[in-house]
């Protein structure tokens, strides 16, 4: 019984998948990175200290409880081996 | 057989790991992490796009190709599920 599927996830799956497998080049997997890690990536996302337009749009609209709920659901996902391309 | 160990793989795995899971609070897991992303990462912390001391300080004296063998040998490590704290 992990995290509860986040309501906004479709907003990040499109790229990162709906577990954390990127589905899009340049985008990263997700799927069991570290939720401190992913906590302050969105934070930066949404301050501009990371600068990225696909991230500022992504997070704009999203509040941070709901920002934080995905981060949980992504760090709770585990990771898979997946081919490199 | 992936790729040989790099020579300065332990100017990450201080932080990351030598498989690229994470040793410190902040720092992102990398195994299995997509290689194009690793690279674009790497890129932006060189160029000051992504701003972090730490990692400016790590890549600094590291060449472009021992950065992309580092790239390579964390793509290419399988990520491992891990108690989250």
């Amino acid at each position: 019984a992990g995290p509860a599927r986040p309501a906004r996830l479709g907003l990040c799956a499109a790229c990162h998948g709906e577990i954390g497998i990127a589905q899009m080049p340049g985008a990263p997997n997700l799927a069991g990175q570290r939720l401190d890690y992913l906590r302050n990536a969105l934070a930066q996302y949404r301050d501009g200290r990371r600068d990225a337009a696909v991230m500022r749009a992504a997070v704009g609209p999203v509040s941070d409880a709901e920002l934080d709920a995905l981060a949980r659901w992504y760090s709770a996902q585990a990771p898979a081996p997946q081919a490199q391309p």
